[in-house]
């Protein structure tokens, strides 16, 4: 990649975040009365809901206070992660420890969920917290976050399951979403605690998920990592394991670039992104099976947002990781559909919900599932890469002047 | 309308029903093996997955077994109903006297939901088998099963809630499925007994979901009938609702005509046509919110094949109620769309689900929500009219000749 690329991509990466994307959420998203991220907003950032998702709580005080910590001190980052805070510790932890997933905007639990992944990003929002303010309370917090997450992920029967056991099933987000976990609770909290686990979570994913005769990561297996022969079984996420590829890659780098690691992402994003990529309309995917046969979404041909900044992300980091220019062509690509469809010129941040062509099907900015947390994590870590590329700290990564 | 094209849609729906569709799931999705029927089946008709889906295997017993009853004695569509109902019979029933709600090819049960309505769907394959068969122990189990799903939806509590109490809401599903049971329940075996019971449904619909001051029919309220002013109790699905209109046009012809439950369904058409139809791409959106703005679903904007079929029998049906030109253009406008983009002309049977502008977004043929329901019954029940019509059998529909 040329330097003048490099330089120009960070600049829109940085200027995207810092310029458009936090300040749209600072101004339409947040609570001044009861705190919390209110993210069901329209195209314009008008409200069209005032519930408050679980997980985007966790999230955006996560995106605020981990700018404040590492990034960029704005008083108004650090202001919105503590005003979101309050709203955290007010209402959303039930008397057993767990978090609820939907909440009115004064705070009452309208949902919770089986599954932990609030916890989780209560968890980063807490450790960030923690540093950005000093408060031993928060960083403690994410540490029995942690511990009750892995006692309901490792003690069957302790919710009510979904399914009957006649086919037990695992997903991959399980161990990838707690290796990310434990990789922002490391770099917010300055310890190497979790680090086994993160390790224990990448050796099942490679154990269990990762198929190379098939060259497939799998996003759903029997509990002992067996393809299971239905739809669910077949149905592949490619934005999905890109995303764990890119976790993968950071771990790699943590670790001295650990070879095994770099093989693991890199594996992972080349064949996810070859099942992935749609060869008529460009972009990716949101599903695809595993033999090429329809899945059962009947929306899985669309376009969102967030597998392409997962791709972006992951694409760059290769780069990074390997200067192999196979991979600054991939992330050309994926960033150049991105950048045509997704950004809306007028009211700022991006589209989430393209048809398979990219046009628009749902224009809204965000709801529970959609706020500031992967666009601007994409932005974030682009910038950082690329400025680490051009400070010479990827030692793959040469420039010719 | 024309008598003309009165008897070459009657050629349609009958030929289509006869030809095409019943055949089509004879051929791919009978069990021979453990009976039932495997709707999981691709484009064309090759199996995808061999679970079984409850609410398909009550809804094809009742189409093939009605058809037996009322229309065709031809010897596999008893031989199908029979089969098949020993499916349900050995496999489907759980200790509690509920159904399940998706099982193995074998029968073991894979989930149980919590709503009922695969027990509608069993009420009606149990009472059109009693009738096709002779065998009482089918009427007393229909019976039953009205009993066990009234049970089940006026006690709360009963299964786990998905959601906390702080915002209850009830759909109009509840009520509408119910009248719809009671209707084929009284078809199939003779009976009035849930006369009362289907004004009580529809009582509830005109009462709680039908907002004349709004010209609309609410898919989900409060369970005093009140708009919840959050994205989801703003959701319409116009499909539904004229899926609901046909059905109350079909009691108002049951009961002489009556002005009320006609004036009634032909307010929920007129409204939810308007709101649903697509003024850019023709045919009907799948979800439209109350105030123009967007609804959470990002996959709203697509074409499914249901609120098609639905749409056909509604604007057909109001037509013969009325003999009102209007509707006859309805019912073109939606037949012609639904005719040119749904029918598979090389493997028969009709695609499932298209994006908004009739592309093909999901090729396959079935899954376990589509099986042979909707298009059948909506070729059935059309077939019926344009029969009904052409014998002089409503007032309302003249012709020149």
């Amino acid at each position: 990649m040329e330097k003048s690329r490099l330089e120009s991509l960070l600049g829109i990466y940085k200027g995207g975040l810092i310029d458009d994307v936090l300040p749209f959420w600072l101004k339409h998203s947040l609570d001044h009365e009861y705190g919390g991220f209110m993210t069901c907003v329209d195209r314009d950032g008008s409200l069209l809901d005032t519930d408050k998702g679980g997980w985007q709580q966790g999230r955006a005080i996560w995106t605020y206070a981990n700018m404040w910590n590492f990034h960029e001190q704005k008083p108004e980052y650090l202001d919105a992660a503590k005003l979101s805070m309050r709203f955290m510790d007010e209402n959303m932890f039930d008397s057993d420890g767990r978090m609820f997933f939907q909440l009115t905007k004064d705070g009452k639990p309208i949902r919770k969920r089986r599954y932990t992944f609030t916890e989780t990003f209560g968890a980063i929002a807490s450790a960030s917290f923690a540093r950005a303010t000093g408060n031993d309370f928060y960083a403690d917090r994410a540490r029995n976050l942690i511990d009750l997450i892995l006692k309901y992920n490792n003690t069957p029967g302790l919710v009510e399951p979904k399914f009957t056991g006649v086919r037990p099933a695992k997903g991959i987000g399980t161990p990838m979403i707690m290796m990310a976990t434990c990789q922002e609770l490391r770099a917010a909290l300055d310890t190497d605690e979790w680090d086994d686990l993160i390790m224990r979570c990448i050796d099942e994913i490679e154990k269990d998920f990762v198929k190379p005769e098939l060259e497939v990561c799998m996003e759903q297996v029997s509990p002992e990592g067996e393809i299971i022969e239905h739809i669910d079984g077949q149905t592949l996420n490619p934005g999905h394991a890109i995303e764990a590829s890119w976790f993968i890659l950071h771990e790699a780098r943590y670790r001295n670039n650990d070879k095994r690691l770099i093989d693991l992402g890199l594996n992972i994003l080349n064949w996810m992104w070859a099942r992935g990529i749609d060869k008529e309309f460009g972009g990716l995917m949101y599903f695809v099976g595993l033999n090429g046969k329809p899945v059962q979404e009947y929306w899985q041909d669309m376009k969102f947002w967030w597998p392409h900044n997962e791709a972006i992300i992951a694409t760059l980091y290769a780069y990074a990781m390997t200067g192999e220019k196979k991979y600054a062509e991939m992330h050309q690509q994926v960033h150049d559909w991105a950048y045509k469809f997704f950004p809306d010129a007028e009211h700022g941040d991006w589209f989430g919900y393209l048809r398979r062509d990219g046009q628009i099907s749902q224009p809204s900015k965000g709801n529970i599932f959609k706020g500031p947390f992967h666009l601007p994590r994409m932005q974030l870590m682009c910038w950082k890469l690329c400025e680490d590329m051009l400070a010479g700290k990827f030692d793959k990564v040469k420039f010719k002047d």
